[in-house]
């Protein structure tokens, strides 16, 4: 499968870890949005260019799975990965290291699609600019 | 001083705890929040009636101070007072209460303004819609 | 399949929405959470009672598939089955009504396994605090 | 006033604004504690140091004024201040910038105390590795 990588540092704060000491599991979704913003940065898609096309692109779809706890003091790394697909729709894979431990605490799987801003509709096709998005891009094997 | 009051019981979710295994002293800005809207419920102004009448109501300035932690498990009820004040903002005070363990848990304050949806610019006068609602209230003295 | 069911009424918090309107969709995870507090008073099996036998459950899996919004103003209802297994984990369905359009919002799956508090290891077969609870329950059909 | 200063910067997450498309109030205690991990790093003082000297330090007060709204998509630097004080409290003044506008979005405090994690009751006097943690600072004027 063609992909498009990017990974983020991402400290634990305090006030994301639970009763438990460790990093509440749906924290992990924020994980994922921090690694999502940096993946747009990195391949200029950021949300606010998909918004002035006229598109949110609302998740519709999460996923993790949960290997190892991340305790309070400890870094966490998220690589993510955009698969390519045909559809309309944007499919990003996490991996979430605690970077202390070195073990993988997570992995996990968004996907997202397109609506329009201006009545809350789906787009189904791809929208123009997407596609020329994801001509100039240099996708590599997974 | 005259006031308006309600309360609201909020179950404690395990999710607002933190690693020292009680309520994260932020998260008392959400019990706030439950209780601002437990105050819009009882006496008819509620955030999006706020909002019909082209206002949001930000708020400007919070306080918390913490007397008792609240563990997990256990619940709370927040008090809350409306202060009448001439000016164009609006200041509500709170008691936690830790309605296990009978403590005061917290105290605390929020002040907000008018600020217009169109252009979000400051109303520095009562709007009207709110002198009328205020006027149809029965003001307690606190 | 053998279920126990339960549900909840969820307010949305002003807090918990984001900038498109409408409730974050990583905060469905503290709606689970919500309900899986519900199920455990009904029940008779809540988080402090596993705790007390020695046990963790933290969640190893979650996912979330979101079919409409929940806009500010509006209220969920959760809806929690729990399956029946043979194996040492608890399964539980989500259903997310968004009960002001009566729409399905959002319907989701988390699994929680046994661990033990003492050394944070896994416990691989059901504890027997957990079989007798099961026997106890007059399961269902789902 | 004799202090010691830090600053971080923190982007601002998608799920940190709310649906007036900016950070949510409550978010500002997140921004604060960011600033008060980059002190602690900075400094030699992180909240585990202070947990293996036996002391949790928990926040009793905090206040925020906010100035100026940050959107999403802008970038937030936050400035921590800590206050030499007498007593046996910890007090950080915090002022947050919009990097993008560079106008001051919020100013704030909070104050900690030292409570021994053995019993959960306050210390009234400064514990000893603290004392000698401020003698070796080099503190300058406000």
């Amino acid at each position: 499968m063609k992909v498009l990588k990017s990974s983020i540092r991402v400290p634990v704060r305090f006030s994301e870890t639970d009763a438990m000491g460790v990093v509440w599991h749906g924290n992990y979704l924020k994980f994922f949005e921090d690694a999502r913003e940096q993946f747009g940065k990195d391949f200029g898609i950021q949300y606010l260019d998909v918004h002035a096309q006229g598109y949110f692109i609302p998740i519709v779809k999460s996923e993790i799975s949960h290997k190892a706890s991340i305790f309070y003091g400890e870094e966490a790394v998220v690589h993510i990965i955009l698969e390519q697909h045909d559809s309309a729709k944007i499919v990003f894979r996490y991996k979430v290291i605690n970077d202390t431990t070195k073990q993988v605490a997570a992995t996990g799987m968004t996907m997202q699609v397109f609506m329009f801003v201006s009545d809350r509709t789906l787009e189904l096709i791809k929208p123009e600019f997407y596609k020329i998005w994801e001509m100039k891009q240099n996708w590599i094997d997974a």
